[in-house]
């Protein structure tokens, strides 16, 4: 049998939403066991929620600093093997930083950092150290996602001329930050989300779908970005012209105050031959549409689909399986590469890693230049 | 009984598309006959598509011209009420103005023409001689585009902060007008279709839809046009951004290269308690999505309806209406402006007029320099 | 040019609802002209009507029978070709028998008649007399039942095992008889509408699409029909078990009390090797899902159509059509067929006759005497 | 911290279906621990299926008697809390029964077992014993499904007329038994299976949704089951009408041969005030159509719903929740219940039990006595 790999979690306790989602997506095929965590900055939260989750209260922590020193005391065979960083933004630079240089493996929500200037950095440890390092890119683990980047690979949409993405929300239609909201609160902060608030938290999404499906590189954006609601200090709704090289174009919509739309991240691209469609909110389902031919609707579980679609794959077609199952198939991924990496095997994968992170924290400012600029190209940097 | 309203009709012979709609429209609610036309401009197309149609021989003229004055010989009483023109664009500017000018009702295909100084001098002599003139901005005929034009007005989904709107059609993916396709043709061609490809044909109908729904008055664009196809003339695909007086923002997307949607007309909008969403190739339903409460589904037909969607229904809900519907509709109020005219009262009415085809024409204008433009927003001249 | 058809209306008066419907109908393709009426049995409405309806004052007529009397007795080429028939069903046999007797082409709404017997006793005269008897099945008009029909016949879902439709319908839910409802009023009246409710309203309608698209002939049928509304005279809704001569099973569902449903017919198709599905409320979609492949969505208007699909079809696809289109095109073959059989040829073609609409009182009867039996089965009889 | 709880598996070795499910859904929540297993009746996969789940060597038994055997002579702390079984069905009996008297709690997959007078013995032992005994009738565990329920008993669609549940799937629609594939083998195997093929697979899944969402009391049913792949032993098709206690009339169709359908639960519910429909493919929406009304669109994660359908959920709306959230749901439950059970509390909860298993067989049996009855009505026993 497979050990299961040790985590230790910064983050997530009483009152945080994605902690526990990655907690539930690493549960769900026995390949993890939370051993260690520093689940709150306040000393108390962190000891319920330690207690809660069944840690040894020797490997709770009152901080991540601690945690690291903690686990690092103890013989290798029973530290942690990853660290994972579920906290806000402004809390992932350091975390992910000083795990990396001592040679854990790290798992960081998005997006990864606040600046170009600190993902270079992780970029340079992580490549020094030669750990793994992914970042949890989630939507990338829908197995449909995986059919259509085939489908693209395959040359059977032809060559790509066009890409519409859109992630559509409206839970900050209002202002939800000033009625206690935790999740509105961080996510509308400058010094904890950074310099964008729509285009950071969900626009850094629909690139990094973008990017994975096509493989398209940015070349330009054109964006404009607008705060809605008084009184907010970030974005909350962004809409973007693209220009990729090659010549392909492509329009973004990323916004928090569509009313109507609860987690809309809908995807298409338009082929010289075809065109794909997949919607996260029905994600076994995948649209493709030949030139000329009836559009086929294509269905998870199915024998018709590509050999990466059927491996993150658990049950049959027909039963839906959603977000969580996306998710615990990027940690499927990742416990791969920790695994290959255990036995001197080369640590990337099928997994969004720290050069993904680091093109959306280029993404998100280049989006934020563009905005405030009467120029109506930015260049994207291909690099920093 | 109402009498019959007597129309000559240019263009629309053999192999022509919108001219069949037309009267296919007309004919629906029994309040317009055919009296004469100068359907082709190849004399034995003209010929034979009278005598199809049941056209008197002495009332089929060979060119525009000719049936203006042949009609105006005729006595006042027996001559046509009104000409519809559904020729390509550029022949609607002299055949609107020649019959303006001698006082008879226009109906015109849009776009309505190629300049905006051409549709400003339209736009002056319809009101120096008083007649109705009809623009056919088809889809504002929908009893549910109706409804969601009231719903706005009442304030049901508040301030409107942002319209996403897309007309998304597939039919030109392919080099179509080397294959002999009349329709692929001309509007592919800047001599007779004007300065703009897809945002001619589809993005004015786009334009006027967004402004009837909302009322919002657009300030500023920032267009990026592009000719996908090889050896194109026009643009085959745009993507917009939109400002609007008051700060309202917008996105369009109007492309002919999309493979997979046909007549994909979209519109979405989005107010500070709610947000509408409307599909042209689902007319018979509305989305209304007020804020933190299920979205609703309406549709045509129902009591619940607002009066002006109840009054340009036919059937019962649930026995779909279409395209053709649409068209009566605004065919219908084009008659009853008529009718208020015949006993002296005022021609305007609730269908797009001369002045919604002008500014669709400084739309089209705009969009074409924005794309050429390095400035992001380019201003959009609310008169010519 | 083709002569236009005259027609004369028994029924349709104000306050009707099916006789606009096939006024609409027979305009849109500018084939037929009202020339004739006995539009209603109440002499002040039915002159008004008429005048309304543009109704020279010497044809409209107080009685189908003073119009019969009147049209006989004017030159041939100057009275009516065909009756339509739009009364309450309980008036289609005495007129339909009239005129067929008379050598006057004959459309009735459905159902044909109240009994079987009468049903044969007109399929005699209009076997004897040769002409046109149209029944006016509309659902059958859409492009993609044919198309569906199409499909089955080419053996593109193998051979039949089972079909599934459902006519549902709500406006019937509450006693809307008593609040002066015209239309509820004699659709629950046995004396006007005949020995079923729903399953007579509508029911009809679902056994014909079946008959019509599978060819299958039913063997028989096991019935539970149900008056829910309290004080009702009919049945409101009707749930059957059906065997068809082969082996193929079935399940029919025909109720007026399934609140949510406006007019929702749906058929689905199952055979050896493949799917259908289509519904009438989003008429230019067609499912076809063959074994073991995605499922295709096939749409009117597009060049992998059959012949017959594209044939009555007036508009490109994704403009939608719906159902006054359909019934247009009923119509449209009942033309063809009065053309035909004008020069001499034979009368019959691709349009619901007396065969099919004595087949549906059959229908009726049966289920009626099913419900009322306490065997499981109750024989279909294949004549009467 | 609660302690987990620990279960010994019968059946869920290689190549089996449903044991992976249970085991993905019970780690979700981290509330349940995998201690012990007899995973196959053939000694070696008994063996690596252990090894690849962890399973400590000493508590892999090779049968459900040896589990039994050693389970009871570890101390009371140290055995397991439950049993699960997930078998082919003939064996549910024999090890719920057995496991049962031992005073163990048992989790059997449904349908409970092959007899009612099985059933009624297991429902009068756990009665005795006073344990907790789940049966994974798992779509009751979709949040939606709770809120459908709490809909109907709060009147919000007023007293229910009519019930129409489909469980449509395809897979079987080919002889797939002789291909070698195993779930298809032993689902068409009257020995492994019980007296009926998709009745009792899919027919009784139908039954217990109903039931639970409308607390409606089966009267009588009548039966037409259809083998329709030839040389299959058990149905593949099956469709009834259905009358229950107080008037209320329904229809089933539980078919495993309508191709282009994978797992199609649809349950409509109509009342004389509103309509409810739910759809297990896209199980995070709910359609909520009251009386005169715009239709309602309720989606999971909304505030909008009630306690039980909230408490059942893990991540906000929008991202989507599936089969296996559903599955531990039920879980979830059956955990809460044991540990009441510890503390000497009820035993009983939101879960399916004994007693819903026991009606589920009676359903089965009187769908295959029916459907060989020549008499239309067989009434349901409400007891054994």
């Amino acid at each position: 049998m497979r050990r299961r790999l040790r985590y230790g979690m910064v983050g997530g306790g009483e009152g945080a939403f994605i902690g526990a989602v990655h907690r539930h997506a690493m549960a769900l095929d026995h390949r993890y066991t939370l051993s260690a965590g520093a689940l709150s900055s306040t000393p108390e939260k962190a000891v319920r929620s330690a207690e809660a989750l069944g840690l040894l209260s020797d490997r709770s922590y009152g901080t991540w600093e601690q945690m690291l020193e903690g686990e690092l005391k103890r013989p290798e065979g029973e530290r942690i093997d990853l660290v994972v960083i579920v906290t806000p933004n402004h809390v992932h630079f350091p975390v992910a930083k000083a795990f990396a240089e001592a040679g854990i493996h790290v798992v960081s929500d998005k997006p990864l950092v606040h600046t170009a200037a600190q993902a270079a950095e992780l970029e340079r440890i992580v490549q020094e150290r030669g750990i793994v390092f992914g970042v949890t890119y989630n939507y990338t683990g829908y197995p449909l996602v995986k059919e259509m980047r085939r489908l693209v690979q395959d040359g059977r949409i032809g060559v790509v001329r066009k890409v519409v993405v859109g992630y559509h929300q409206g839970w900050l239609a209002e202002k939800l930050e000033d009625t206690g909201a935790k999740q509105a609160e961080w996510r509308t902060d400058p010094e904890r989300s950074g310099v964008a608030g729509a285009m950071g938290d969900i626009g850094s999404h629909a690139e990094n779908l973008v990017a994975t499906v096509t493989g398209l590189e940015l070349e330009a954006v054109c964006a404009d970005l607008t705060t809605f609601v008084p009184g907010r200090r970030l974005d909350d709704d962004g809409n973007l012209l693209l220009r990729f090289r090659g010549g392909a174009k492509g329009v973004m919509i990323a916004s928090q105050v569509e009313i109507g739309h609860e987690n809309d991240l809908v995807l298409q691209v338009y082929g010289e031959t075809g065109s794909l469609r997949w919607h996260q909110e029905n994600p076994n389902e995948l649209w493709h549409a030949p030139l000329d031919e009836p559009v086929r609707l294509l269905r998870r579980g199915n024998a018709y689909l590509c050999p990466e679609a059927a491996a993150c794959t658990r049950i049959p077609s027909g039963h839906p399986e959603g977000y969580l199952e996306a998710f615990a198939n990027v940690y499927g991924e990742i416990a791969a590469a920790i695994g290959r990496h255990a036995e001197g095997g080369d640590p990337s994968g099928d997994y969004p890693g720290v050069a993904e992170g680091a093109r959306g924290v280029r993404f998100i400012e280049t989006a934020v230049v563009s905005a405030a600029s009467a120029e109506k190209w930015t260049p994207f940097p291909s690099t920093p």
